[in-house]
């Protein structure tokens, strides 16, 4: 009995022990870490990205990861309730950035700065509920490409659609479809279908669910919730439901009420233009001109554009993720005037891509395919043959360091040859320098390539030289 | 009367008009902006250290910006206060990270990892009152490079103050020096000069306090606030005031008080081992074994240590900035047991490189300097010599574009060509690809340098190849 009350005794003790150093162990609902692997993707994504935006003749900037609560109040309309807000510990009020647009729009007002093209790439922050099998987070990256500046209608909006669309074949997603619309567009059609004024951004807000939706739902959402008349609801209906491209346009330029609204006259007119450029670039194929593209976020002016993938061409995924939109954006030309003293506006068009989605498929791909991806650089594992050689291989790899190679050895005084052959295995390093004493004695190193085990004699003088050789088509 | 009335009225509405619209045009308090110019020399300092990290074997991760509160309680000591939290929104109760360590210890804890060596580059947050012009922030960038895993004693402790070494080395700098210390000579040293167990930390952090207060005011904060004996404060200012290399360590191992103490006995003689793995790397010229460095964080085990830079060593620049330590780290051998629920140990040993005070020296030496940073790679400006080629510019650089060259073009329909070229000069674009009536006729493009005002008709087929070759060097 005694024996067994000890036993429990221990038991509860343990109990007792893991209830003090019970933590829950994870990442905040809707974040996510990183693994050495996730991030050899995500280095291949932005690489791509950021390779495109510099192809554009695009400079870089950052911004604070939280700006003033005010800064981005009376900003995204609806969606402000999503965002994140620090606690009050004294001080300012801050708040989490929200997108990188506007953030980018008060760094151009505070610095008087009229005329730029730059990219961003950071995380922004959203407390929404996100589906985060479909690759939606509440923290997550956007690499932004904007055009700042007074230009020639569409020649830098048509420039951004360029820009997605090389991005969209360069990653190799497989088919996908850029939809563009313009809010004046919206906002015409708004008008000539009988939307009181003060209605068009929450009737926007409601056609903006269509990707989701089926009309029927948004016509009820529309009338009943916000009491616009069926009328209106029915002849929005027939508009959303139009698609297509530089045909539709003229249709459209011809329809004798739509026609007749001067907004809506202007957006078709660089509708049209728009159309011409893409057709120079090559890229309309992909082009879609879709009514039913709303956007959420208040504060576009002019064209708007969503990038959506249409299938998964890889037939290696047996399920293909569900993703949505994976790129937009469009023109906002008030937005920088907000933040002006003297209201000077600049204008500004750019897209945002969204890397967390088109990571999902990545990753899903690379899972699929054989392909063993490398997480280091290494070149070289520096090893012995025999025990007692920890200070010499010190030294070896101190010169190797300084002479540039990415060189490693294993933290062992006296480790066996076999797992340092086999830790090359595992992690993909192509060469060991093996050091023993005849090698010393002889003032050379043995170079072992791991993949065809050959092995030759180099002198210690020539190692780094060799390895970079070697090493140099990898 | 009446114009002055009018003129007035209208002062008024303007007035009213800026009321409206005003905000406080900033970033929150102890953040920044980063211009282009501001990024190129940013990423240079970061190129500069990743290249480090990877030619010692080093993975990359990436952790959220927030956490859980709870992952950071309890491990910073009295710096806790410092931490940003998020405001209670429903849901979990989140603070952004204060460094990059504990969020690496939570991760390995999370994904039961006993074994890697990654890097983690990122920004941390600390609601300090920061000194900006001495290049302090509360929002700034960490450079972690942590080896994690059971090694035999120092090796990758000397491997982690090599790569501070290199690091200081590559940037040019100007003289560093890297000091050193360990936590169980300190606590040995408490114990032995009669400090009570209970004020180990917090006399701890009174010695962290002398590279900014003398002595005497480090002793009163000792004896009179945290209640020391005066005799103990004594002993402890004569061995605060050591500082050495090898000699000292051998001296101190033969100190007939701090030999008696276990901690301090195996503290030295792993002090000892270290400075001999650093005389092999060959950089103990830089690093000194000294006494009094504490390192103000909690979660330190074994090895500390922490980079200063001695002086500004460029005579370019007229006022030094005057900068504090650049880098630090050390062991932490608990840290990831708080988070396992069976508290399992993970040794871990660390560096973390501070970017922005190291930022701040290279943007001054770049100012002072006479070199012209370019903000973009763009290698060719698409250009015309006379009015309504805007349809043949768009061709031409879409062409360029999709065979991968950097290229940009003026959003003008119709821009003069004396604008175009003063584009280049301003922005340091080298070439020009000219397109006119004869050019298209002939099939070829004009290309200029814009350097020496070279021009050569090249054919169109061979431009994008003739762009690369012309701009392969730079």
């Amino acid at each position: 009995i005694a024996k067994e009350v000890a036993k429990l005794l221990e038991m509860k003790a343990q109990l007792g022990d893991e209830g003090k150093a019970k933590f829950v162990l994870k990442t905040p609902k809707g974040t996510r870490d990183y693994s050495p692997k996730q991030m050899a993707i995500r280095e291949r994504v932005f690489s791509a990205i950021v390779t495109c935006f510099k192809r554009h003749g695009a400079e870089v900037i950052d911004t604070p990861v939280f700006e003033l609560k005010e800064t981005l109040t009376g900003k995204y309309g609806e969606d402000s309730k999503l965002i994140y807000d620090l606690k009050d510990q004294g001080g300012e009020l801050l708040s989490l950035r929200y997108d990188l647009t506007v953030p980018f729009a008060r760094y151009l007002a505070m610095n008087k700065i009229t005329n730029i093209k730059r990219y961003h790439i950071a995380k922004v922050y959203r407390r929404d509920n996100p589906a985060m099998t479909r690759g939606r987070y509440r923290e997550f990256y956007q690499c932004d490409f904007d055009i700042a500046g007074q230009f020639d209608p569409m020649i830098p909006d048509a420039e951004c659609l360029k820009i997605v669309h090389e991005i969209l074949s360069e990653l190799q997603l497989g088919d996908f479809l850029i939809k563009v619309n313009d809010r004046r567009i919206l906002d015409g059609m708004f008008a000539v279908c009988g939307v009181p004024d003060s209605k068009f951004r929450t009737i926007c807000s409601s056609v903006d669910k269509l990707d989701k939706m089926p009309w029927e739902d948004v016509r009820s959402e529309m009338v009943g919730e916000k009491g616009l008349s069926p009328e209106a609801a029915d002849r929005i209906g027939e508009y959303v439901r139009l698609h297509g491209g530089l045909d539709l346009i003229e249709q459209l330029l011809q329809d004798p009420t739509l026609s007749q609204n001067k907004l809506a006259k202007e957006g078709l007119g660089d509708m049209k233009l728009l159309f011409e450029y893409l057709t120079l670039f090559g890229i309309t194929r992909q082009i879609c001109f879709d009514l039913s593209l709303a956007r959420g976020l208040d504060y576009y002016t002019g064209v708007i554009f969503e990038a959506v993938l249409v299938q998964q061409e890889n037939e290696h995924v047996e399920e293909p993720v569900s993703v949505g939109s994976v790129a937009g954006g469009g023109r906002y030309d008030g937005l920088v005037g907000m933040f002006d003293p003297k209201g000077r506006k600049v204008p500004c068009v750019g897209v945002s891509i969204g890397i967390e989605r088109i990571f999902s498929i990545m990753e899903q791909k690379v899972e699929a395919s054989a392909e063993k991806i490398r997480t280091t650089e290494t070149q070289v594992l520096v090893a012995s043959a025999q025990k007692k050689l920890l200070e010499e291989r010190l030294k070896l790899i101190s010169e190797l360091w300084d002479a540039g190679i990415k060189a490693e050895m294993l933290y062992k005084k006296n480790p066996k040859l076999l797992n340092q052959l086999q830790y090359c295995e595992d992690t993909g390093v192509p060469l060991v320098a093996i050091v023993g004493e005849q090698e010393l004695k002889d003032g050379v190193v043995k170079l072992r390539v791991v993949a065809t085990r050959e092995e030759v004699d180099v002198r210690r003088e020539n190692l780094a030289e060799e390895i970079k050789t070697r090493t140099s088509q990898s």
